[in-house]
């Protein structure tokens, strides 16, 4: 039951967005604001237009989830255009956009997020979970897009560790063709993970690189640990070994809070405690089990229906369909 | 160069497994010989039916790699029939049989290794690795035969954390359709990872439940770790969350042999400085260059000439195809 619930308007809630970026935003600072509308079939034109013009105006990321299933592909024949080419016509498709997933995206698609320099996120763990698709790797590369990793949150993607992503990402899909001269390189998957990612979220001036200049966010591995032992080929390691027990130490702009597993900054276990006690008050919110039950009727019929039509994503051929198996 | 190797025959190796099992074999206890000749096309009949033989008698466990690449399709087409097929006709289908991977199968294939009571290991993260496939996991189980989860050893999966392969079999599979009642549910996987593992290693009378009269093989993990916290729902969360972090001991048969992320029987690092130590002398054998040339000979020619060949495993239709993307 969600009656009693008005949607903001899109002025209502770009209004609020700027009271929060006066509030809190710190332009160069660790706490920035970003606007992430979460589908472009799920706003109207006006708030996605007003969203990516105060990213643009704060200099940070306009993020949204584009083409991560077939729902998506439907939405856009109701547009009457691809999701992507819709974002174009409205003119946000910038350097600053970052569509999560971009899995059902067509060649067209994929030369306008290039011309447009727009960034495709990754997130291959949630893809799986979800059963949404593989995004098309290669294509993305070769059209010179800029692809980050990301993990989705933890509603799909479980856990946070960027190190299963990344091992993930590196895997999955070899799936796709028997030619291995196609399949991910661990460089292309280091860069992802981190100036990839630093792109993505405008930061690439400040992080993703170790360069004089460059803040000091570093995460320090111990290659004496059972991961990096006996080493071999230290990103090879990284990416297919590492799941973050190596960490040692983590640094923000110089700051250590990561030392010995322990975080410096907050008190670990009292988060825990506080998330433990919180939760059996949120399971029992009679608004957590309503959607418990639109989630359920939605997927069961129509998420389903549209998840059986057909959609070939780009680049699809009858080899790499056959190659991976069912 | 590989010349001045000679192949040892079936009757000199099943002599030598004779005499390694007369002298480290114990019934029972925690050192058990297995029989794994690497794949039916590698070895003679008579060896494939003498160590079959042998498993029987031992009681233990017949191991080979079936159907993991479309190279043994082809070596199936040489012999007149499927591998499994070739398998039965010599009697080796048995239930001491485990069948590693089992991609390529077709469905004659799975009705015989359930009518055998063979076991199918599947090892997700080394087929994602090698683009060997997918194994058709719900057509296994529809068909009953025993599924356990594997690692493949640290070549191809690069680590044998089994936490990860649980996840990953959980996970892999909902590409392959959008019916989610067909993807893997937890419980399957926890079966496989457990019950399913200590039956394909005939091992199933001794392990794989907690049951009075059976061994206190047991994995201790911590729900006030990162991974549990929240708790919502512990075997989701052991599932797709854990990563071996919350483990606080392990016991073998009421033995303590891990304890607060110790190894309490060998000094770990001692074992890591070992593994330092003989890595330079061991990179840089002649053999292994030599190997790393003829694998990159084969693998850049043969088998991606076989691999780039139609080959269509069980049950694909165009739905499960397409749904998976590229």
């Amino acid at each position: 039951d969600l009656a009693g619930f008005t949607p903001p308007t899109a002025e209502q809630y770009l209004g609020f967005a700027r009271e929060v970026i006066a509030r809190f935003h710190q332009p160069g600072g660790r706490l920035r604001f970003v606007l992430s509308p979460s589908g472009p079939q799920r706003c109207t034109h006006d708030l996605l237009v007003g969203a990516h013009e105060l990213a643009r105006e704060i200099g940070t990321l306009f993020h949204i989830h584009v083409l991560e299933s077939k729902s998506q592909v439907v939405a856009g024949e109701m547009e009457g255009r691809s999701l992507v080419r819709l974002m174009d016509d409205l003119g946000i498709l910038s350097d600053h956009s970052a569509l999560a997933h971009s899995i059902w995206i067509n060649d067209e698609d994929i030369a306008l997020m290039a011309d447009r320099g727009a960034s495709a996120i990754h997130n291959p763990i949630s893809n799986q979970k979800l059963g949404s698709g593989i995004m098309p790797w290669r294509k993305l590369h070769a059209a010179g897009v800029n692809v980050a990793l990301g993990a989705d949150g933890t509603s799909t993607n479980d856990t946070p560790r960027m190190f299963d992503v990344l091992r993930s990402a590196a895997i999955l899909h070899n799936l796709s063709t028997p030619d291995y001269s196609q399949w991910p390189s661990v460089h292309e998957v280091l860069h992802a993970a981190t100036m990839g990612g630093a792109r993505a979220a405008q930061l690439h001036r400040e992080i993703g690189s170790i360069e004089v200049g460059k803040r000091a966010d570093l995460v320090v591995l111990d290659t004496n640990s059972l991961n990096f032992t006996p080493l071999n080929d230290l990103r090879h390691q990284l990416i297919h070994c590492e799941n973050g027990t190596s960490v040692r130490m983590v640094l923000v702009d110089g700051e250590v809070v990561v030392e010995d597993g322990r975080l410096t900054r907050v008190n670990e276990d009292d988060i825990l405690g506080e998330l433990r006690a919180a939760m059996p008050a949120f399971r029992d919110q009679p608004f957590q089990r309503a959607a418990r039950r639109v989630v359920a009727a939605l997927t069961g019929t129509i998420v389903l229906q549209i998840a059986a039509g057909s959609y070939v994503n780009a680049g699809e051929t009858r080899q790499d369909r056959e190659m991976r198996g069912c």
